[in-house]
């Protein structure tokens, strides 16, 4: 990271600095085990400023002179024009490109780290993408520059869990003692895996897994939730379930999941969708919310609202600290 | 839109605005039916305005802290570039994406008014490139934020429109009274329909087409522009309206446009191009123009400059009013 | 290029600038043959402020209000990112294409002229990167807008022959005297040769020529060296080479260039690398460099960021001049 020696060769701008300069605790965000209550709080915390922030204009100046580069190996255009508006928003600037499969090819034999040293020397905050689990913690280990996970593989996409939880968090007020329903495919989705992660870290917290045999609840994250005292239960009736819990997170139940039995994908699909009687039989006070990677309907959640929080918060965090 | 609330909160910025805050009359760019006379000379007014400014170094702030967003279903970039030039001269600050498909792809399913729902949430305008005839209406029926229609396929391209007629007033000085030559495939470009659309809107113009048979007006525009009291011709003689004319307006025969017959292409190619000949026959103050997205000779005509400054007007106006 | 009369219309800055205004030598950075003693070391001047500049939050901004496009027309993220990044260090802005064959697509048919009058009217400096030699002096013959060629084919690259000599500068600390090993393919690779002709401008440089048979120097350069009375000197011995040199410059050989002689390659490859036993041949001061285009190790040698301060430099000159 750059030092903060300000300068006026040149017209270098003595901006002053809002940020007391408290460190943030994490260096990097590469996958939700780097998470406890306490450093979930503190984001949340910090988004919430940005609510305030994003909703004023000409907006925050508070990253000017930072510059971010989005180092994208595969196209997620959702998830990049998320970023690069959380880092405008704070008067930061970006670097961007789609295309970095390009240092990697068979022309250029580039390393991952390679790339990693050369990105480093242009920018002060590197979001990265990558279609190969791991990725993101070896572009970390490989510069002292903060790297962001934005997705590697089927591996971890840890803003994406931070905005479920804070949706949660938004939506009902509260996380401990909250009882989350997640129905759908539960087997493949790298997101509902870390939301059961995160959840297991507040108090009296119940979960009900709701999903068609084929892909239920992985035994690992099962026994995990278990050895955190985190009660579960699976169940097949969406319609009791849905009238008990306070949160119902759904993922999309695809097709190709199931081979050849595309009669058993028939009976998933209409067995575990929510609809108007689902609605009807959940409380008043009960909330919906979707795996925005594999649902478009997230934006009508306020969820991609708030991924954009959740990311001027980290960006802020991680380039300036508190 | 966002609210106009200025707070210190975090270190924004309470830059003092110079817009007075009247309201612009449209809350989108879809059409060129959306336009009259009063919202053409307003345009224009503003857009002569931003001449001066784009000449000016180091440019206006005007729209500082404000995000423009390129949602592009289709490349065009010199559509693109020209739009964000206009954004970032007014010191506004853009998020780019030409690869909009993505959104609507297969694998997420997403529909536009999803789209537009998420992107309304990372900017504060967007402007829009579409495949679809009627994509732009459908995302601003979607947004409050504004939508600029930057083409959306055999539909309009109201920017387009506009800058060839700021060009026709910025030429002759004037457009009431003048005479238009219309010269080439009439048929099938947007852009020459919506140049008669907007002519008819001034007093005792007369306009002259000039095409070879399989590609002439078709009679919605003819119908149109008689109901509306504006006299026209059609003409084989292009050397006799060359003579008469103020404007000559030219778009380019595509070959494709005839099928089998080439017998016919090459002839019509041959009669309906403007040539020295031609150039000798037009009066001394009376100019040439090009449909831009047809044919890169506009550069010459200071079209593409006059399209940054409609740009330039169309966001001030559109984001901050008058 | 815009004239720089201030005004205060619209919310004009008038920020006051450094520079004392004193125009640069060059107009535009085409090919290293514009290249004297004085100009290069007017460059170097610049670009060890530069890095003053980088190390520095929140940077300079002494480009605010300069718009640089990146006009591509085939993709080279490393080297636009690097310009992008320079641009936005120095409080400039940034129009982004990798997509420019697009303007000289069939449907289009637009010639390169046609293109930079357009890009021309939105910018106030383009970086080309092109795949046609001589494409970056026909676009400035073309424009008073400055155009920086960032690589054209199989002719020019000069921002990179600057940072490589650039780089020899800052690691031995002259370049009046030094001797210099070039390593491998010294035929085919465009850089080696820029190299070999920027050496020549200074006084009493060894050159030491170490490559296979089929990838010999060409007689242009050599016969170039002779005459401007560079001393210099074939070898096969690289370990002998190593032992006296003070920068070794290494440019991978590539299997395509031996066609099927694959034993001659496996020959070559195993006789021309830099391993350990020529790192202990070598003298302690001295230094080893290698060809960023074709070798990402560059980035291990400082050589990346190098190229970043160069940029940067020529950006300030050509807009702002001293």
């Amino acid at each position: 990271m750059r030092s903060r020696i300000h300068s006026n060769l040149l017209g270098i701008q003595n901006t002053p600095t809002i940020s007391a300069g408290k460190k943030f605790q994490l260096d990097d965000l590469i996958e939700a085990q780097q998470f406890d209550r306490e450093i979930l709080a503190d984001i949340f915390e910090v988004a919430r400023e940005m609510e305030k922030v994003e909703k004023n204009s000409p907006g925050s100046q508070i990253l000017k002179g930072y510059l971010m580069a989005t180092l994208f190996y595969e196209p997620s255009t959702r998830t990049r024009l998320s970023f690069e508006s959380a880092m405008k928003r704070l008067g930061g600037e970006v670097l961007t490109t789609e295309n970095a499969r390009e240092f990697s090819s068979a022309a250029k034999g580039e390393t991952l780290e390679d790339t990693i040293r050369t990105v480093e020397g242009y920018s002060d905050i590197i979001v990265m993408r990558h279609f190969e689990s791991g990725a993101a913690k070896r572009a970390a280990a490989t510069t002292e520059v903060p790297v962001i996970n934005a997705g590697d593989g089927p591996g971890q996409h840890p803003t994406q869990a931070l905005l479920d939880v804070y949706t949660i968090d938004r939506e009902i007020g509260k996380l401990d003692g909250i009882k989350v329903a997640l129905v759908g495919d539960l087997a493949n989705g790298r997101t509902v895996r870390s939301l059961a992660y995160l959840l297991a870290k507040y108090q009296d917290v119940k979960i009900y897994l709701v999903s068609p045999d084929v892909v239920k609840m992985k035994d690992d994250i099962k026994d995990y939730l278990t050895s955190k005292g985190v009660e579960w239960e699976e169940s097949a009736d969406l319609m009791e379930v849905a009238s008990k819990c306070d949160v119902l997170y759904q993922t999309r139940i695809q097709r190709e999941r199931f081979g050849e039995r595309i009669d058993l994908y028939e009976e998933a699909r209409g067995k575990y969708i929510v609809d108007h009687d689902v609605l009807n039989a959940m409380q008043n006070h009960a909330v919906i919310t979707v795996d925005v990677d594999a649902d478009p309907r997230a934006a009508y959640f306020r969820q991609a609202k708030n991924g954009l929080y959740i990311r001027m918060a980290l960006l802020k965090l991680l380039l300036v600290g508190w």
